[in-house]
C-alpha cells in the first residue's frame, strides 16, 4: 500500500487580490494538503484569515517561514519574489512565482499548463506563471499554432481593475461613486491607476487608460512587452511576430481580448471554432445570430478562457480575428498557479 | 457691397444626444443663421428648447417642414433620413445627414471636411456625415497615408455609450448605480445596450461588450463594415486592407481606438508624430516619459482628435501602432456636420 505524502503549502501574499483567490482555489485542490501557511508583510501578520472552516493567524514572512514546505506560492509582488523566492527554493520548497520577476530568466520554465506542461520537467526550484493577459491568450491561441501554424499576432487588451490590486479596485469603486455624487474629475480619488509605482495618476471611471505598468522602450509599456517576449517563450518561437496595445478600463475582473493572427496554412472559421471546442481549458462563445460572444462579467469565477467573434479578416486569407476573455485573477494568476502544482504533483515533480 | 444671404436651418432630430450637441455648435458657427428651426418626432414637438439665449418651440417632423429651409441637419435614426431627407433636397435643401443610410450610396459624398472636402463639389443635395469612429480614425491617418501611403489598417475600438443615444447613456448610469447597490446583475435595468434594435439585452457596466449595432455578413457588426467601407470611401481607394473590431465600454462618451497601420514607404515614429502636429484638426499628445496619451474623459467637449502612444511594430518594419481618441458627439458626430456646412459656404456650394 502506497502512502501518499502530504504536502506543506505556503502562500505568500495571501491578502492580496490574487492571494484571496489562490486561497479559496487550494481549498478545492486535488493536491494532499499537510500544514498550509499565510505569509505576508509585517503589517497583515497577525491577522486571520479562514481555510477549510477553521481560522489561521498570518504569520510574517521571514527566510525561516519556509522550513518544511513543500510548495511557495508567491502573489506579492516582484521585490519579494526576488528575496523570498531564493529562500524557500534553498530550504527544499517549490515555488510557483506569480510576479514577473523571474519569467524571462532562461532557468525558469514560464508554464500555462495547457500549452507547455512538459518545460515543467527541467525547472531548478522556481516556475514562473506568465502574465494574466497572456496566459488567456495562450489558451486561445495554441490549439491554433498546433493546426495551422501561427506567423503573427496583434493584441489590443480591455484590461480589468483586479490586476492592479485590492486597492486599485478600491479606487475605480470610489471614482464611481465620484462620478454618480456630480464632483468634478479633478477631485475624484486618483493615487494608485493606472500604475501605483508611477508618477502621474489619472481617473479609470468612464475612461480608458492605454498604459499598464510604466513606460519601457520603444515606446511600450512593460505589460506590453509581457505579452511580447512570454508568448514567444512559452510557445518556445521567437519568430513569430507579435506586438501588443495594453488598455485599462473601467471593469472590476476579466480581461477581454481583441485578437489579430496571422496563420501558416489558411483556416476556416468552422475549423477554429472545434479546434477551440476542443481545446483544453476553453470555452467557445460564438453565435452572432444569438448574440453569444464572451463577456468579461460573466467569465467571472470561472476558470476557463471564453472564445468568439472568430472571422476570417475581409482581405487576408491567412488572417482571423478573436474576442477572448478570462477572469484574471483566476486563470490569469491563482489558477494557472494551483494548476502548475497540481500539474508537478500529477508529473511526480515533488519528489 | 455685398449682402450676405442668410441660411435658414432645420436641425432633424433636435432633442437627441447628437442633436443637442449641433445645436450648440450652431449657436457659435460662422454661418449667416436666419431662421433655424427644431423639429423631431410627433412625441417630443412642442416641447421648448433654447437657443442663442431665446426660446424656440420644437416642431413636429413633416415633409412641409423644409419649405424655405437652405440647410438640413439629419440625426435622427436612418429611418427618418431615408423618408425625410429626400423630402428637404426636393424642396431646395442642402441636407447633411449623421445617419448611416446614404453614406454607400455612390451618388452621396461621404466628406470628413479635413480629409476629402472636394468631395462635396459633385453632391447632389445629400452628403453623408461618416460614422463616429471611422472620422476621427481618418482625421489621424490621412496625413500618414499622404506622406507614408497606406497599406492596411487594423482597429479595435474601444466605444462610449453616447453614441447609441441618451437612452443608452441612462441605462449605463442606472446600471452603475445598481452595481454599487450590491444589486445581482440579472435585476440591473437592460432594455437597450448594446443595440436597442436587437434581441438580447446584456450589461455594459463593468463589461465590455464586443457589439456594436446588429451583426452582419461573415460574422463582422454593422458598426465594423461601416469603419471598412466608409475609410475605403473617404480614401478613395479600395485597395487599402481594412478591418474592424469594434467594442463598447462603460464611458460615457470619447472614443478610443487601438489603431495598427502598415505604410507604403517606412515612416519614423518622430516624422510621424511632426505629421500629426501639423495636421488639421488633430492634436499630439504623446510623450510616455510623462505619461501624456490621449483619453476619453479629456476629449469631452473638444473638437480635436488626439494621437498618441505612436510607436513601431516591433517586428514589421512598416508598421506602426497609434491610440486615437475623440469626442464621438462632436468630431465623430455633430462637429463633422456643421464643420461640413461650414467648408460647403466656404466653398460656395449652397448657392
Amino acid at each position: 500500500m502506497i502512502t501518499m505524502r502530504k504536502m506543506n503549502v505556503a502562500i505568500v501574499g495571501a491578502t492580496g487580490a490574487v492571494g484571496t483567490q489562490m486561497i479559496k482555489l487550494l481549498e478545492s485542490s486535488s493536491l494532499p494538503l499537510g500544514n498550509v501557511k499565510f505569509l505576508t508583510s509585517k503589517r497583515s501578520a497577525g491577522k486571520q484569515l479562514s481555510f477549510k472552516g477553521a481560522s489561521k493567524t498570518i504569520e510574517e514572512l521571514v527566510p525561516e517561514s519556509f522550513e518544511g514546505i513543500d510548495l511557495a506560492l508567491f502573489s506579492a509582488g516582484g521585490g519579494i519574489s526576488a528575496e523570498f523566492a531564493p529562500e524557500a527554493v534553498k530550504r527544499g520548497a517549490i515555488v510557483v512565482d506569480n510576479t514577473s520577476h523571474f519569467r524571462m530568466d532562461p532557468e525558469v520554465p514560464l508554464v500555462v499548463p495547457e500549452v507547455n506542461p512538459e518545460a515543467l520537467r527541467s525547472h531548478k526550484g522556481i516556475i514562473a506563471n506568465p502574465n494574466c493577459s497572456t496566459i488567456q491568450m495562450m489558451v486561445a491561441l495554441e490549439p491554433i499554432r498546433q493546426a495551422f501554424g501561427l506567423k503573427r499576432v496583434i493584441v489590443s487588451t480591455y484590461q480589468a481593475v483586479s490586476g492592479a490590486g485590492n486597492q486599485a479596485m478600491e479606487e475605480l469603486k470610489q471614482q464611481t461613486r465620484d462620478y454618480l455624487a456630480d464632483k468634478p474629475v479633478d477631485q475624484w480619488q486618483m493615487e494608485i491607476l493606472p500604475c501605483g509605482g508611477d508618477k502621474k495618476h489619472y481617473p479609470l471611471a468612464f475612461n480608458a487608460l492605454p498604459q499598464i505598468d510604466v513606460f519601457a522602450e520603444a515606446g511600450y509599456t512593460y505589460e506590453e512587452w509581457k505579452m511580447i517576449n512570454e508568448t514567444k517563450k512559452i510557445m518556445e518561437d521567437d519568430t513569430i511576430k507579435v506586438s501588443a496595445t495594453c488598455v485599462r478600463i473601467p471593469v472590476m475582473s476579466g480581461h477581454s481580448e481583441s485578437i489579430y493572427i496571422e496563420t501558416e496554412k489558411v483556416a476556416s472559421v468552422a475549423e477554429i471554432q472545434t479546434l477551440i471546442t476542443n481545446a483544453p481549458g476553453a470555452v467557445l462563445e460564438d453565435d452572432p445570430s444569438q448574440q453569444i460572444y464572451p463577456q468579461a462579467i460573466n467569465s467571472v469565477g470561472r476558470k476557463e478562457t471564453f472564445v468568439g467573434r472568430i472571422r476570417k479578416d475581409p482581405d487576408e486569407e491567412v488572417g482571423v480575428h478573436l474576442w477572448v476573455v478570462s477572469d484574471n485573477l483566476l486563470k490569469g494568476a491563482a489558477w494557472n498557479s494551483i494548476q502548475i502544482a497540481e500539474k508537478m504533483y500529477e508529473m511526480n515533480l515533488f519528489d
